[in-house]
């Protein structure tokens, strides 16, 4: 059989991390937040913010939005909307695969073919100052080398994510030399990007945060480009990366506490609890119901810490032996999932996968048992009535924090770790899974995430069964060290100071989200 | 963090797989076979072929044997042992890691300082002829360098498995062109090569199968020599594959119906039966017991279809339902093991799991629900009572018949797919496993065998349980192709054929084995 010609990435992101976040801006006005013990430069966004946007966008005439998955019809459309409301002439076009069926769902938001909005994806390419690529990842990884002999001149090469960065690395080649190449990676799935945009119409600074990234500037604008491009789409902040360090990050977190963690979390207690005598519908309820309706509810008002504060003493104890039991056993799988990504292998594997689904296509995880009573569970569901189970609030949160320390000891910024930890968790996916169930969730994420989340979802349900939930039952003690470690973490300081850069808004209204592929980025 | 220097190897085995089968020696009697469309040569080995011996390892005045895990007293005192008996001088020497809690029992076994035949690996190693490399996985990615710089010229690397290869592709390394290396691989784990050794001295011929490679032959004796070495094991047969093909199989095997598949298929249905109703004890028998105690050795006996052939109609149609659900979803995850270990991920998975063992070192899978009801099972054991589940056969043999096609496809000889499938399964694995548990072989068999399996038992649970089983449960109808293609699949004369070739005797005694580290290879 052929096997793809692969050589692996060499990079680290140590190295990088430590000198890239702190960049300046002519037009927006960069602030400094401390983050613990480390500062990072940042730019506040909101709807005040748009007269700037023509003298960042400067040169750019055309802006193209290439795809029309889960990303591309929010970011097309607030660009669109930003740019229009302070008169610009710049236009946002959509371009599509021949024949592409969102042909007509582009021309209902607005797109035409008519007002030279809407075409095909090469066509639209040739014509664009900014490429903005919102294409899947396999996708990308097929067209990538058409893409950039198509675009013109001097044109800049926009990404929400950076996994053609990954593939590239992965196969020993990089960027063509000559095109600037930004990232403006939001930390949410592509119609809370939407829904959040259209809320902030009332209140001002609503919006998905997102990192941004500048991996070439030959023009010395990509800064702007960037900055302007976030501040379009509605973020509440910017925070700088690298394309390399988003990927790391970005690949890892779905795979851990955004999704992957989150789906093997709930299967293994939803066995123990059955195990020591619930009904599946409570067990159900204690498990699944109470991380997506309850825990992360406080989380996203009050912090990570606030869950265990609410707590009498005996939930508290019970949230101790959880947490004390699942840190490590869930710190094993995160640091094996941070390997694998970071050294290259798990882009492989998605790579590898996508060349097998004709062959094997990519069955769907709601059939089982724990997904069918979920299902039951939600329909009769009273929110009032969903208990905050301390046991599972501690083996949720101390996975939380094993992913955040795994990020941290990498040399990740707390901005982008707390992000890609516990913000794109609580405020979007988990309300996400609270509409609709993690299994469908699973179902129609991205192939990147929904193979991932397949693929490690089980891996944090075997460990924390054999290592956890056993050293629990065999009465190992709590481990004071950790549960202090988990108090005074400084992580708790961040997620309160980016908490403060966004007003607080209900977005977990998901009625008319559409059930299309939903994007993680 | 630092990341390891890897880049990836680059191969097609089908292109190897293809050529290398037909061997030629002035020694032994070569032997052609047929294996349903293909022809391949083989020695048939045997007592009666000891006096072949000297000849066969001409020039080579002593041998060190590196290593006291699991094949390496085996392989060291049955070498010994066959020498002696032909009244050869050449030496069989053990060379151990200065300090190694292992001198005492090289010392039981008749091996010793005073004899000169016991001592520190580099200087065993700087005095062989042929240095028979045993040492783990990451002790060969270790140290290999200072290995081959002690070797003298002109001796020959042995080796019993192809990991070093497999890691030496992954970092883009090679053997040193001026050694000959070569590969004797026992289809079974070291207690069984001894055991069975002995019990050969009875009936003529009993003994593990093994492949052997010819990776490099400067001296043209190379062939000779490996025949030498895998008859003096007592090997029933020895067949030929290439030291890549070798590892590809292996490692894949051993993640598949070897020990992860069989581990992932047993916690599976272990939930599955609970949840008809059984009793945590009644559901242990219809699973594992069920598979080691019964289906094995049946297959071991009278093939894979004679499973099938003696159920009742009733019993055949449950059969068929959970073969025609599971096959497909068995070979998904096959495929994928297959893709992952050929192209070099898996390799550089486990070397990189390697380096996070202090900080997190490897758990033990045993204590879970599962394996404590097993131990209980096991201790009030009635062999008369154990049943064999329709249900349980169809999905084991699936996942048998999966990993068997995903090896064919790839181009893998008939005897190295039969063994790694299916005769390494029935003939040693499962027959230990029904001794001990498969918890207990998984926490002690090999550091690459162990966490592979930890990796992937997890992975055929997840799909079995979220694809076949709820395919069975929803009323989809047996795929009848499916059916037919297993009652004609060629490899059941394959089977039979590798069955000739090796006595039958029972291999199921395993009070004397020692508990230490199980070497699959």
């Amino acid at each position: 059989m052929p096997f793809p010609v692969i050589v692996s990435s060499l990079f680290s992101l140590t190295e990088c991390s430590l000198y890239c976040f702190s960049f300046k801006s002519n037009v927006f006005k960069t602030q400094e937040v401390t983050f613990a013990d480390t500062k990072e430069t940042i730019v506040k966004g909101g709807r005040d913010l748009f007269p700037l946007l023509p003298k960042a966008f400067e040169g750019i005439k055309k802006i193209g939005v290439i795809g029309w998955g889960s990303q591309a019809p929010a970011q097309a459309q607030n660009l669109r909307d930003s740019l229009a409301e302070v008169g610009s002439d710049i236009t946002v076009s959509i371009g599509l695969r021949k024949g592409s069926s969102s042909f007509s769902e582009a021309n209902e938001c607005g797109f035409s073919e008519e007002a030279g909005t809407l075409g095909e994806m090469f066509d639209v390419i040739k014509e664009s100052d900014l490429v903005i690529l919102l294409i899947s990842d396999a996708a990308q990884a097929t067209l990538y080398k058409e893409i950039f002999a198509a675009m013109k001149p001097g044109a800049t090469l926009g990404l929400s994510h950076g996994f053609l960065l990954g593939y590239l690395d992965s196969i020993g080649e990089s960027f063509p030399e000559n095109m600037d190449v930004i990232a403006v990676c939001p930390k949410g799935m592509g119609p809370s990007v939407r829904r959040l945009y259209e809320q902030g119409k009332d209140v001002n600074g609503a919006g998905i945060n997102s990192s941004f990234a500048v991996h070439q500037d030959k023009s010395g604008k990509a800064t702007e480009l960037a900055l302007g491009w976030g501040v379009a789409l509605g973020s509440p902040f910017m925070f700088e990366t690298t394309l390399r360090s988003e990927y790391c990050s970005d690949i890892y977190g779905e795979r851990g506490i955004l999704l992957g963690a989150v789906h093997g979390i709930v299967e293994s207690l939803y066995r123990r609890y059955q195990r020591q005598g619930m009904t599946p519908e409570q067990a159900f309820l204690e498990t699944s119901e109470s991380i997506t309706g309850k825990i992360v509810k406080i989380i996203s008002t009050q912090g990570i810490k606030a869950v265990y504060e609410q707590f009498n003493d005996a939930d508290k104890a019970e949230f101790q032996k959880a947490y004390s039991a699942s840190y490590m056993p869930a710190k094993e799988i995160l640091q094996e999932i941070y390997d694998e990504v970071s050294s290259g292998n798990e882009i492989r594997t998605v790579i590898m996968h996508g060349k097998r689904i004709n062959k094997f296509p990519v069955g769907k995880i709601d059939g089982t048992d724990t997904w069918i009573v979920g299902e039951k569970v939600r329909a009769n569901r009273d929110e009032d009535k969903i208990p905050i189970n301390p046991f599972t609030a501690g083996v949720y949160i101390a996975t939380m924090m094993a992913q955040i320390d795994v990020l941290l000891e990498a040399g990740h910024p707390y901005s982008e770790v707390v992000n890609e930890s516990v913000i794109e968790a609580v405020d979007s996916l988990c309300p996400y899974m609270h509409y609709r169930g993690v299994a469908f969730m699973v179902d129609n994420c991205s192939f990147t995430a929904k193979t991932g989340s397949r693929k490690w979802a089980p891996r944090f349900d075997y460990i924390l069964d054999q290592l956890a939930y056993t050293a629990v039952d065999n009465g190992v003690p709590v481990n004071q060290q950790l549960i202090k470690d988990f108090e005074q973490h400084p992580v708790h300081s961040a997620v309160e100071e980016c908490c403060k850069l966004r007003p607080a808004v209900d977005i977990s209204l998901f009625a008319e989200t559409s059930t299309k592929e939903i994007v993680i980025q």
